[in-house]
């Protein structure tokens, strides 16, 4: 499948239904129940069924993609991890035993895993060769991707839905793994926003105070040298992003596109999540913010892309981790519409009334 | 079962087990992760621990234990809802067609249903009948309860762990059901905490204006009326609060005593929580807070008592409804730390290395 330009800017965003999420309005506020005191719940209820064209009683399959790739910034001394690990835990997804892996096993949600830029070999699998290059270029010298390369990463994401979407997926969760990744997503949300680096960069996995400074010193080196135009995503994201962030987006578009309810992780997935709607502001509909990730740009990327993520858990792990506890809420969501009661259905009628002897009311029985 | 004063005062708390604690960070720490990386997960893991006496793995039969009972200062008309609603909900819970009815059977969580005051006669066997009296006095006018009355009730309470803890339960959630107890419980708030009646006053299940206004006159009212002293949260509670919340109470030092983590829900649960830690401190250590609601007094009371809630999604439903979704949560807590596996069990070795082949590192290979 090549993906280019044209099959970009020609991607399909289904209108989301309002009559739909009227519907889910109305039978929500004929639960038995205050109007709105379910709060956050009875938004993803009503978004969910503005996607589906319907209301929403209940979501089937759900998978978190993972798209792993190596960023060639890390020459720069900007994590605080070696570069191998972007492989090895790469591996370790597909051996079951990350974070992500054991909460998705937990809450019954299947990893998808894509290696679109490892620098490294893997033999698994479990484990999608997708490759694009072994690793981006270091942005501090040189852009990341040419445009190909970052229009076919973001093909590797639309295809990957694709696949989930034949096999039957509804709920997509969108992490990734790539040692280097919060200095590439932090110049691409500095470039996109204008926000200054200071606000976008935080330690990433753990970084020593004088790996912060340089970290700082990179992304400004990088916007300095490229001064991508922010009129044009692509091109943010080509000079630089990586091959995560880039199909990680390719998710985001691909899940709408399909019409699918998608969940964006910690701060790289909101990059990414912006990015996919500044290229197609249509997708916007679909996405479900998870955690907040104490990454000081998450704030910047939520507050570019108007979304309030709903578990403030001060997680930064990524990989996709908040995504299965970000499913747990939008089902609970779906069994309130389900499985609520309208007022009508509660009201408890004679066979209940009789049971009930109303004491007598407002005046207090002495005991 | 009598409860009184003695029984009160001699509850015993077991001392959380800070060895525990200090073994699950050490297990926490060896996990494939940067360090602290699952965020507020780990705090509960840790928390867990420390309740337990050893790492907690996994958490087994959970349930909600709801107070349903009248309060009599609904005769101010402070509530938007007429009274009876207190008696039909409480045997909806039973009917399985409400709120924390269905999200409880979603998310495997058995409830409890404890008539503690209800001002009128419930036939119906999924419903405990442990009636003190027909609703309790009109704080505007009288005091609430007897001191031996809010004794009884929280003696239910304390009770309600117990068959619970008979049965194998492991953990808990508290719930209620009472109208008027939005207003109850800010006057209980307001005089442990000095606070402001504005800042402790919200809008219920939903005032009017003139309603909202009439409901802070009433607890100013009720506040210069007993002046109850602070330093004797069982005086503040047998004047201000109500059946419902004294019951509350007992269940959070019920739990406490019997070494359970307990789950608060919203703001009635957040309030009996903070009477509960005022009567016996060492309880503090085993609530777990789950949704803040959006009524204000949360703030309020979150503050008084150092905790922040896990799940801010302006849920103001009430009847222990975020308490199935806080188990989730600790759930995953209990699934990282059983799952994941260490550094040194991740370490891919020789078996994996050889699968994968690096590329030349920090250098990029030409694509």
């Amino acid at each position: 499948m090549t993906f280019n330009e044209e099959a970009l800017r020609h991607l399909a965003i289904p209108t989301l239904n309002q009559p739909a999420r009227q519907a889910a309005q109305e039978r929500l506020d004929s639960l038995v129940k205050p109007p709105g005191s379910l709060g956050r719940l009875e938004d993803i209820a009503l978004q969910l069924a503005a996607i589906r064209g319907e209301i929403c009683y209940s979501l089937g399959k759900r998978c978190v993609i993972i798209m792993a790739a190596d960023n060639g910034v890390v020459a720069e001394g900007v994590s605080s991890a070696p570069q191998y690990i972007t492989a090895t835990q790469t591996l370790n997804f597909a051996r079951g035993i990350t974070g992500v892996a054991v909460l998705a096993k937990a809450f019954n949600t299947d990893l998808f895993i894509y290696d679109v830029g490892i620098n490294g070999t893997i033999d698994h699998s479990g484990i999608y060769n997708r490759k694009i290059a072994f690793g981006t270029g270091n942005i501090a010298q040189e852009p990341a991707m040419t445009r190909q390369e970052a229009l076919a990463a973001l093909g590797v994401g639309v295809e990957a839905v694709e696949v989930a979407w034949q096999q039957g997926y509804e709920l997509i969760g969108v992490g990734e793994m790539g040692i280097g990744n919060t200095t590439t997503a932090a110049a691409v949300l500095a470039a996109l926003t204008g926000a200054a680096v200071e606000e976008v960069t935080g330690l990433g996995a753990g970084l020593s105070d004088e790996g912060y400074r340089r970290k700082q010193g990179v992304i400004a080196q990088a916007l300095a040298l490229h001064q991508p135009r922010c009129q044009d995503p692509l091109e943010v994201l080509a000079k630089l992003g990586g091959f995560d962030l880039a199909a990680m987006v390719g998710v985001f578009l691909g899940g709408a596109s399909r019409g699918l309810p998608v969940v964006i992780d910690g701060f790289i997935s909101m990059v990414a999540a912006l990015v996919a709607v500044r290229l197609h502001p249509q997708s916007w509909g679909y996405l479900f913010p998870s955690h907040a990730s104490s990454e000081p740009g998450v704030k910047v990327a939520a507050a570019a892309l108007g979304l309030e993520p709903y578990l403030p858990l001060g997680m930064r792990l990524g990989e996709g981790s908040g995504c299965p506890l970000m499913f747990n809420l939008m089902d609970a969501a779906c069994v309130v519409i389900r499985e609520m009661a309208t007022f009508a259905e509660a009201d408890i009628g004679d066979e209940y009334m009789t049971k009930i002897k109303m004491g007598s009311v407002f005046q207090r029985k002495e005991s």
